[in-house]
């Protein structure tokens, strides 16, 4: 059966998803959803989701929500990238804890911010405060990439599909490419493997709002 | 063997892993992280984890980091505190992500700024917009507590240890809990769970530094 992914173009955390069933061959449906207009905000989405958010996956009665663990779930079903063991699992799941927490967690609302609020809404105290927080993670990421291909384990896995999610898009958000090496490298490799897209070829942009 | 947890008495990260050992009855000892004088910062900590962070837990030759990904082990190890079925450790699982990005993730960096940071660096931009995102999140919490007694599973799991973890601190961080009836009854019913104990009597603090 034909999984459907509830989703938009500008989320990085939908492109994390259609990413991962990509890459582990899932037949799957894009089901756009209007963002800018506050869909996911209200009462009919909550009852779908009542944390008010993209992605949702459902697969038959199975309906998910949170990026990674609806990585995980693809990952388990059809037993393509993942860690090999238990330890590997580990080391991939604490990757996607890291991204969500520290790295698309600061990305993903520094380039709404930067991007998507109206003109006269953008802070550059609060701007200013997740940069910071962002740039801490990719140092981190930085460092763990060297003498490494991959995050988290011999191969590509959910973990770098998660931490790349926020980082191919071409809105400003004080990521600079070139100031990260490794980072730069690592994108290329990811963008380099058979059937990857980027967000904008994947999924339907919802921004600017249509009136 | 005993266990290791690298932490401090107000690192709610650390807060989560100390009392989902105490629940599963798991044997550990406490490791003072010196964390306001930098030490998580330093280059010594970061041979142990690249992220620069507690918690970090040491079980023999295992090392892991991330508060979530060390509730996990925990409850994998000894059968506890985790989900029933599959799609109840999913359901676990979704709603540790949903605190480290959204609850946590927002109230942990506010209760920071808004304590343990000099006076003259606090914003009151950026701890309005940390507490606008904390609200939208406890509005998450109230929702899903109404009916429940517990977030995920039928009984307690290291969801709710996730969740709470930073609920229980004395210190203003624009939390009211009678504000959240819900989440008050929780806080109640986690705490009313023989052998809980508030952070502060769980491990040392480390604020204000030592000279």
């Amino acid at each position: 059966m034909t999984m459907k992914l509830y989703c938009f173009g500008e989320s990085g955390n939908a492109y994390k998803v259609a990413l991962t069933l990509g890459f582990a061959d899932v037949d799957w449906e894009p089901v756009h959803v209007d963002f800018f207009k506050g869909e996911t905000r209200g009462a009919e989405f909550r009852t779908l989701n009542v944390m008010g958010e993209v992605p949702v996956l459902i697969d038959g009665d199975t309906v998910l929500t949170q990026s990674a663990v609806i990585q995980d779930y693809i990952s388990s079903k059809t037993g393509k990238l993942g860690g090999q063991s238990a330890a590997e699992r580990r080391e991939v799941l604490r990757w996607m804890f890291f991204d969500n927490h520290k790295l698309s967690g600061q990305a993903g609302p520094l380039r709404f911010n930067m991007n998507f609020l109206p003109e006269d809404k953008r802070n550059a105290d609060i701007n200013g405060y997740l940069s910071m927080r962002l740039h801490s993670a990719l140092k981190v990421l930085e460092t763990q990439l060297d003498g490494r291909d991959w995050l988290a384990s011999s191969d590509v896995s959910i973990a770098d599909l998660a931490c790349c999610g926020y980082l191919y898009y071409p809105e400003a958000f004080t990521f600079d490419r070139a100031a990260y090496p490794r980072v730069d490298a690592w994108l290329d490799r990811i963008a380099a493997l058979p059937g990857w897209k980027h967000p904008y070829d994947l999924m339907t942009r919802a921004y600017p709002p249509a009136d």
